[in-house]
């Protein structure tokens, strides 16, 4: 099943997609819901974020391929981590597909794209197994961790190499019943495939991260578990860039990219 | 101005202390209210937590006397960070006075105490300069940013250490008009206070922390910015512990420490 979020004329609503027909629920996949609703034609609504999470977990490192790149172009010899330490980031950056990625005016760069699976919370959880962890799992969506690279080193956080005002698309549908260990996620740069991975090379899985989470943090509706990107992030994104993060059955998550003036 | 979220038999609302007594709003401090509701005596209330951010920032260090303590203990040598880069906490974590600290029962420990006073934010902003700063803010509260040491050190992010489900009390009111660097934030455990501590010595003041972050980020009616504590955290928490972070015009956020069981 896949689900989205709409606007149209002002009133938002979820919906389920057939096609290219949005059949719009009454309530929502969160709670309860009729899919008695009106019905739409897909291009005459505005994709809005599929949710707004009250927590907004990211794996960080789940890769190995994108560790050792990144070691070889900083020079580094960071190890991969030992254990699912999950991080954070925060709403104020989230946007939906269509909207703009907003490069700071101040931006050293390089700024980056990393196409992920997320993972999308659909019920109140906590303590749950890895055989359990799927089940608090409502379904999938794509997300974008734009990152600032020279913030990334140079701050004591990560708050702006990830967290600017845009720098989190997400989108564009939530899918429900996919195999977070058997996706393939790729990423366009003005058209152009620029990175393309498979779910299975993850460090630590899905399941391991929502249920090493479950056991300290209750895990809420609406909440999301980004499960981060493999190999190079390259090129730089510029002005005027079109990105893209896809999926076969998710689609495409679709940013502009601008530059600030000031 | 002393604002309150409270709950009678089920019904949650924002009200207005004054005295003893509460007058209950018809809307909330965040958008428009009337104080037209009915009024209510405050020990007939639960209290709530004040907000619910959707953006939850934390100074992290802010206080020389505490980083000094900290490196002193750890063998370690820590600078006072060069700019204020601040970190995220998650909302799963926060519990209102009165509500328990719950350690989880694989806590190595120590768990502590960081009495910290908390900016509330009022208004949709962006781009403050530092004069600015807190003409978006609504008021002050006190948060007690509950830390697990052992992973503090040991884990790759904070996400255990800071924010372990209750590891996050904040309240009891949001009070308007204090000039956050002239504050004064006593902690007690049992009665005795362990922590006392003026919050002029802030490295960066809390109307440097909001200009910065809204130069990268906007901020939300209900954002919280936690500015930090000073000096020691101990002695540890411990099962059957109450601590409370006291302020005299903001009150005291009082909660007990409970271990769990497995």
């Amino acid at each position: 099943m896949k689900f989205g979020r709409f606007e149209q004329q002002g009133r938002v609503f979820y919906g389920i997609l057939e096609g290219e027909e949005v059949s719009e629920l009454d309530g929502s996949p969160f709670g309860s819901y009729r899919a008695s609703g009106p019905r739409h034609r897909l291009p005459a609504l505005k994709p809005l974020l599929p949710c707004i999470p009250a927590n907004f977990y990211a794996a960080g490192l789940n890769y190995l391929a994108h560790i050792e790149w990144a070691n070889k172009r900083a020079g580094a010899s960071k190890k991969p981590p030992a254990q699912a330490d999950v991080g954070y980031r925060s709403p104020n950056a989230l946007v939906a597909s269509g909207e703009s990625i907003v490069i700071p005016a101040d931006s050293p760069g390089p700024v980056e794209y990393e196409g992920e699976l997320v993972a999308v919370i659909g019920k109140k959880a906590r303590n749950l197994s890895e055989r359990e962890a799927l089940e608090c799992v409502l379904g999938w969506t794509l997300g974008n961790d734009v990152s600032e690279r020279t913030w990334q080193k140079s701050d004591r956080t990560l708050w702006r190499a990830k967290n600017c005002d845009t720098f989190k698309p997400m989108g564009p549908l939530i899918v429900t019943g996919l195999d977070p260990m058997k996706q393939t996620i790729a990423t366009r740069v003005n058209g152009k495939v620029v990175s393309e991975y498979d779910t299975g090379k993850m460090l630590f899985s899905a399941q391991h991260y929502i249920s090493r989470i479950s056991r300290y943090m209750t895990l809420h509706p609406g909440d999301v578990v980004w499960l981060g990107t493999d190999g190079p992030t390259e090129p730089a994104l510029k002005d005027g860039d079109v990105v893209e993060v896809c999926h076969r059955e998710i689609g495409v998550l679709r940013n502009p990219v601008v530059r600030a003036k000031s």
